[in-house]
């Protein structure tokens, strides 16, 4: 059966977005160079410049680099929130970086939304649960990635549902922002480490739930 | 000259202490449960068994061995905060785990206190930097571990005199409890990865101020 996991870079101090990351202009907060420094390790990789970024041909290749591919080519289905969406619908080119179905949670109804490659946002108005389950249809063999944001993430850790956690640690402390681990029900899930991968700007660690 | 470090277990999502530490009996909201789970990695180590909590002959010998012994054997003097130090005065054996100068800040001035096997406890009224003053004078050309709790560590990270950090991060969340990272001053410090132990009950991430 699919794997369900999230993936996602993390400040040391436990943070996915910096404090004023959704206010607008990078330079409020100075969040562009924050988020920046936490998602170094990423933007760099031959794979994600040429497949995600569609910069052409060029950048780093080694291990990170094929966790980054493996990470992305094992995806079935994406699941997200409204204020991901939101974001990335102002922001995405046309050709939106996922080349799956996308299951957005929200409470507002809307028509589902083809693009260019690949694809398809569908609007879930009834809650994580049946996201999942269609999400779970629409990836056949391959996983689900809960993709953010936060809150999201946090939804589906209460739930129990997510077999893996794969987190790149990065060495920089943001002070204040969007915390990936709150609001968490008791009892919390069990995880044991399963594997380190040791980049020099991250530390890329996976959890998986035992 | 000396180094200034810290050294803790920390929770995934980010405590040093689950919630209900303080506040006695083991039992109460299984933060005696949750502490253990977190700090496994260290209870079996021969070097700790050994000479910290004097078990006798025994445990484990490996990596997370020598790297345990190398952070006892490099620490000339310990700065701790007044509420670390009373949760301690009635825990620790007659032979305090320290078998050095450690500088307790408080507001309360008290005359030093003597324990068998090297360990003295001086308390300091005159604020965080005043007690690295001392501490560096007595460290000599050891280096000042500056052993918690989670509000001091707070303290000397703001100053910017953290000059490194060693995390071992295991694979367990708390929910609820004492965040190491709150309450930074801006701009944070920076650092860069130095080292990483893969361990099997914990991630041991090594940073070194830029």
């Amino acid at each position: 059966m699919s794997k369900v996991f999230v993936n996602i870079g993390l400040s040391l101090d436990g943070y996915m977005a910096p404090e004023g990351m959704t206010m607008g202009k990078p330079e409020f907060k100075n969040w562009g160079a924050k988020w920046g420094a936490m998602m170094a390790w990423l933007m760099g990789q031959q794979y994600f410049r040429e497949n995600v970024l569609k910069f052409g041909p060029g950048g780093e290749t080694g291990p990170v680099n094929d966790l980054v591919r493996s990470t992305f080519e094992r995806i079935g289905a994406n699941i997200m929130g409204k204020r991901m969406f939101d974001q990335g619908e102002v922001a995405w080119p046309e050709e939106a970086p996922f080349h799956t179905s996308v299951y957005v949670l929200t409470h507002e109804p809307r028509e589902p939304w083809v693009r260019p490659g690949g694809t398809t946002f569908y609007f879930v108005n009834d809650g994580p649960q049946r996201a999942l389950e269609l999400a779970r249809e629409a990836a056949g063999s391959r996983d689900i990635r809960i993709a953010g944001g936060a809150d999201v993430i946090q939804q589906y850790l209460s739930l129990g549902v997510v077999d893996e956690l794969e987190i790149a640690l990065a060495p920089v402390l943001f002070g204040a922002g969007r915390r990936l681990f709150e609001h968490l029900r008791e009892p919390a899930p069990q995880f044991r480490i399963d594997r380190v991968l040791d980049g020099p700007a991250a530390t890329h660690v996976r959890y998986v739930r035992q």
